[in-house]
């Protein structure tokens, strides 16, 4: 089939960005309706609590507040990904600073924040556990009284590591510590919520997934899920922040439940600070074996993760961890053991990369060190050990396509890394390095449910264009814009011939969400199931009407024509009206489903995903060795999506991705004093601006994965991976201090200097 | 398959009653937007003027006024269902008094009328011609210059009309006029249009059918109809006055892309009197001859009706006038010739009943004056000539039920007819008489396209309760309510656990609408094709689940179980959630498309619609002879609906229909005064209240139509057309006065009543 009106490969615009350009999305906090109220939450400002008392009865009588929740008058029903562990609003006791306390719904946002003011609370201080020892300390008290402060656990051992180590030329041990990191969004959590006439329960919500939020609203609310509709308002970034983590929805809904009004509930940032997990502080010890080419022939990870007060996703984000590193490469030995600990700090919980970013810093950072150890190129001992397309890996992964070793290459050709590396040791105040980092990542997880599949509806209208729905979640990666490049490149016509609507639980099919990466791989090819059924339709009539077999048409120029005879066709349009306007007519209503062929054994053996993409990053870094401040000189990273849909989306969101590592590894700190988050505000939490960033680079690999539409798999979430670590080792390339517990601050550079400086004189003293 | 929590027959109360009774149903417009502007329209004092100038530009300039549009600055394209001769504003000519001419959006309602005011324009009145015979004259001006005032004509010939009438034992030739009717729908029109950022246009509006109103606007403003989303907001009826031939929410879409804010357009109630078509007047000279039995052996039709400046639906109406009543009976020898005419006065359009109630004043009365002749109970000529089940009409409609006997038997006995007829003749000042009409309708409508079609689209939910989608319009009459009521019953669950989404043009799928009475039967056979694919989805899992052959299962208790061992059985709730979270899953999401199996010959000649609707009503009133009031004493309205799926609705509905015609025939009446309709209030125009109406009465015939959904036909539109001859015919029993001229005015009784007395009187004297 001709396809002279595709975009496939192409760069394009994102089909919403004009809406967002001219500042006219309708954002979840843009939404006005009538008698609206507005929802303001009352937090502990303890890390651990007894709530003695809470008095709402000032708040009350408030003029202009309609309603006033606490623990005691909300539903009960606590929720959780694999731990029922949280109720919305806290009973008794509290158990970190920011914990939600009570809800009010007023006339005004003031009169709601005025009421917060009018709740009186007695609490009993009660001593916090803040750190993971502490709450690993035997006797220690419980954070969730009745469990263990030891909330998850994973432990395998596969193949025969400890033969594995014995065999080994080289064996390193280290531990590296991670920090969390805020996803910084530009839309804070946002919700509407109305309560109809018949109690039927409206929410619009900035998040991604409309139905995961429906599922969680209809348990907590003891509603049934038809009772409750979502629809997913334009959404400023998610970063896995906007999964299901946060009680946003839920306490909007509560209060218009209990208000019989509409309820609008938008955090302010340092509100969102407060209600958003953020990444999974993972403290790593990593055993590796090398032969002496480098490669690995045992692998040992012990983890221990603080998951705060609540665990959410953490037990999931700590399997990642413990196990996906593993499977790119060809290593069969391989033991973890993770365990997963409440403490009364802020939870933490899903972010892009999900566990991922915390083990390659790890796992990047050991490799650099073996490798300058064995007198190798890191590079090299990369590709030594890199998995290999059609090769089941240690935990069964099929790698139907692997674009590492190209991004590899992209990496050493854009920083001309051998040269760089070849150079003479600066002995100036400004040294500068280089380092790289390889990661690889999912598209698609089979161990969300025992599904990893998406629908796609079209509706071909009479003017021959087309309505997609879908209710996978364009949280700003492209998503809508990736639908309607497929729909149109299936159906030859332009892309501003497909509109894409927005998830609606009541009129959207049922989809998972925008998380794993899975979007792009399942969607994709569910659209391509989708516009393939249209055109089957569009063709079935045109075959009658032009007397000729299916076979012999094609979509070309808004029109079926007969392949070779091009003047034997009918339009689109006409053809779209008449399947309607016929005896025994509808019109062309589809849909089309589709789900990854994949399989697992048990929750740790099978192939999980569809297919699997790969990045790798290399960086140069100027060191400062009087200040210890990193400048970050050059970053190019390269990402294996199969095959870039959008070019430029791709391109976007790998950098984008990048610069998000970069403030991980070396600006971005949440400060808890006292377990209290002390920076909650972008002037003191410093994300990286563009004027502390280089011109970022990246670059595509088309690895062509046979399951992917096109190839193509999930592009640039694996393309945070290697960042941390590719700073780290050109740090320690530039001035041989090895940062391993992030971020890579001036103090921590110039502690390392000083050490090293301190270990240079013993050793000339000595 | 067991139908334990089928509603089907049963009264339940209207599945969004709740909503409209506590004042929350949203209306369009109870729509408020962000940045919302008022609309308001400008329209002609003349009936008949030259545009010479107007000028804008005051009007542009008061603070607030964001667009002012004239049919100098908006979209030029006419339109029309059958003759595009409509611009939306008027250019250079105004044709009647209440034309639409400028149209402003302004901040404020206020500010928009003010605007209104300031519009300067300057008129050359030209003479009108305010009447059929002014228009039909020699050398009459065209109302639309080029084309002849005679704006439609047909004429068909059948059998042997002048044997038949040569045959006759008694021949009547008699002249009736009917008058228009306003709707008088308790919502006013109303539409809210908004542009998003990419220039795709949405309106809510108050309509019949949201995909003739997306057309239309596509259309008139050149626009792809994909860039155009229409919403059915929650209308409050429609009587034919919503499908597409008033203007609103074409100005508010207008408005909305000239000023690119949202618009709000809502007529106060003499805007809407001026904007909605009004029933279609007609003159019509019947002549029927019948043998000594009563049986009707020719029949010939002669109908001048007035369009008024614009025909809109009306050449269809005149169609139906001319020949629907044909098919009633089986006589075989039948003549008609139709004529429309413009005129300068207000359009005329579709009213409930579409022709109907015309011609069966008039064929209803003719029955009753010939049987008084011929000596005969009307009743009995009625029955002698209906046509019965099995039998094809005159015109080729295939009568697959017919329950108009019956529906007389239940009138005679209500009204103890034979009593009431026998009884002797009053002379004092009040005297009573019955009065009976039988009535004939469509239930869907071939000649609408070349399909008469529905889909129904449902989705099954988690909780195994269902969302069903249909862009077929509830206005009132409970499209809702029956497609809720049919899903229950296919799947056997509660009536609550079916939610029926409103019409979306982006969502739900394609539908003609509210019209032609086709909705029960068209898009209740879609909900049953879809309910039993959603059905085959859930038994085809469960099959597989329980072991057993699809052929055993059956879905009670809210559950798919093993018939005749129940302990086997799994939830819906369970299967839906399966039936996504498995291998290969996804969501039950099921299309039905059913289309009726009728075929038309030519635009005259074949079976119009799968069914046919009956009905009788029987009457008594009282007249004073000294006022000439006529005061409805008792009615009698029995209504073949095939079925009824929720007889209280029916019941409404018929009673409903009945107080409409009461109104027609006794109280309201559109006064024009130069042209200009002058009572355009429901102080002046006055429909019938509660007051002046007895406690009316109505019953219930289940003929069970082969093709309709458990036997349903359309029920009650067929309920208007007998109310006025039954009214008519009763007054002739009580005083002996034949009005052919509706409405029946004391005045129009008291000639009646002078002229008898003179005739009287001169037979005394000769």
């Amino acid at each position: 089939m001709a396809t002279d009106e595709s975009t496939l490969g192409r760069d394009v615009a994102q089909v919403n960005a004009r809406a967002k350009v001219l500042g006219r999305a309708q954002y979840a906090g843009d939404i006005q309706l009538p008698g609206m109220l507005h929802g303001k939450v009352l937090r502990s400002p303890y890390p651990h609590a007894r709530i003695v008392r809470i008095d709402t009865s000032r708040a009350e009588q408030l003029p202009g507040v309609k309603a006033v929740l606490t623990g005691a008058n909300s539903p009960a029903t606590p929720w959780g990904v694999h731990h029922k562990d949280r109720r919305t609003l806290a009973l008794d006791v509290v158990r970190f600073a920011g914990q939600e306390v009570a809800a009010v719904a007023a006339s005004t946002e003031d009169t709601a924040r005025d009421a917060l003011d009018l709740i009186d609370i007695e609490y009993e201080e009660l001593a916090p556990l803040l750190t993971v020892d502490e709450a690993l300390a035997p006797g220690a008290a419980e954070v969730h009284a009745g469990h263990s402060n030891l909330v998850h656990e994973i432990a395998f051992d596969r193949g025969d590591v400890d033969a594995g180590f014995a065999s080994a030329h080289l064996v390193h041990e280290a531990t590296y510590a991670t920090h969390p990191q805020y996803p910084g969004y530009m839309e804070p959590m946002a919700s509407v919520a109305t309560v109809d006439a018949d109690g039927r329960l409206q929410v619009w919500t900035a998040t991604q997934s409309a139905f995961l939020v429906r599922d969680r609203l209809a348990k907590v609310l003891q509603m049934p899920a038809s009772r409750i509709r979502v629809i997913q308002a334009t959404t400023g970034g998610g970063f896995g922040g906007k999964i299901i983590e946060d009680a946003n929805s839920l306490i909007a809904a509560m209060l218009a439940l209990a208000a019989r009004r509409p309820v609008r509930l938008v955090n302010n940032r340092l509100e969102d600070f407060l209600a958003c997990p953020t990444s999974l502080p993972e403290r790593i010890t990593l055993k590796l074996g090398m032969d002496e080419g480098g490669r690995i022939v045992a692998k040992q990870v012990d983890i221990v993760a603080d998951c705060g007060a609540f665990s959410g996703l953490t037990p999931e984000i700590m399997h990642v961890s413990a196990m996906r590193s593993d499977n790119m490469h060809r290593n069969r030995n391989v033991r973890s053991r993770a365990r997963l600990v409440y403490t009364h700090t802020p939870p933490h919980g899903a972010f892009r990369g999900f566990g991922g970013t915390q083990m390659l810093f790890a796992l990047n950072s050991h490799i650099d060190t073996m490798a300058r150890q064995l007198g190798l190129d890191p590079v090299e001992v990369h590709r030594r050990n890199a998995i290999e397309a059609g090769e089941t890996s240690v935990h069964g992964w099929k790698i139907g396509s692997t674009g590492l070793q190209q991004c590899l290459s992209q990496c050493v050709e854009a920083l001309d890394w051998s040269a760089k590396r070849a150079r003479a040791a600066s002995s100036g105040r400004l040294r500068r390095g280089v380092g790289v980092a390889a990661a690889m990542h999912v598209s698609g997880n089979r161990t969300i449910g025992n599904w990893d599949g998406s629908t796609v509806m079209l509706k071909v209208n009479e003017d021959g264009r087309v309505i997609v729905h879908s209710s996978e979640a364009d949280v700003g990666q492209g998503a809508m814009t990736m639908l309607a490049q497929i729909v149109a490149h299936e159906l030859n016509i332009p892309l501003a011939h497909v509109h894409v609507a927005l998830p609606d639980t009541d009129h959207s099919p049922y989809c998972i969400g925008t998380l794993a990466s899975r979007v792009t791989i399942v969607a994709g090819n569910a659209a391509i199931v989708a516009a393939r059924a249209a055109r089957e339709k569009l063709f079935a009539l045109a075959s009658t009407k032009l007397d000729v077999p299916v076979e012999q048409l094609e979509i070309r120029e808004g029109c079926v024509m007969v392949q070779g005879a091009a003047e034997r066709r009918l339009t689109l349009a006409a053809l779209a009206r008449e399947h309607i306007w016929r005896h025994g007519g509808h019109e062309i209503l589809v849909t089309g489903s589709w789900d990854a062929k994949t399989q697992m054994h048990d929750k740790l053996m099978g192939n999980v995903a569809p297919a699997y993409s790969f990045a790798a990053q290399a960086v140069e870094v100027e060191v400062d060795t009087e200040t210890g401040q990193v400048r970050l000189v050059d970053s190019f990273v390269a990402d294996d999506c199969g095959k870039a849909l959008n070019p430029v989306a791709v391109h976007g969101q790998s950098n984008g991705a990048a610069a998000q590592a970069i403030g991980w590894a070396l600006y971005e700190q949440l400060k808890l004093e006292d377990g209290r988050i002390a920076n909650g505000n972008f002037a003191d939490y410093t994300m990286p601006t563009p004027d502390s960033l280089p011109a970022l680079r990246s670059g595509i690999v088309e690895s062509n994965d046979p399951n992917g539409p096109y190839g193509a798999k999930g592009a640039s979430e694996c393309a945070i991976l290697p960042g941390a670590p590719a700073i780290a080792n050109a740090v320690f390339d530039a001035v041989g201090v090895r940062i391993t517990e992030l971020p890579i601050t001036p103090e921590k550079v110039l502690a390392g200097l000083r050490a090293l400086r301190e270990q240079k004189e013993g050793a000339g003293h000595a």
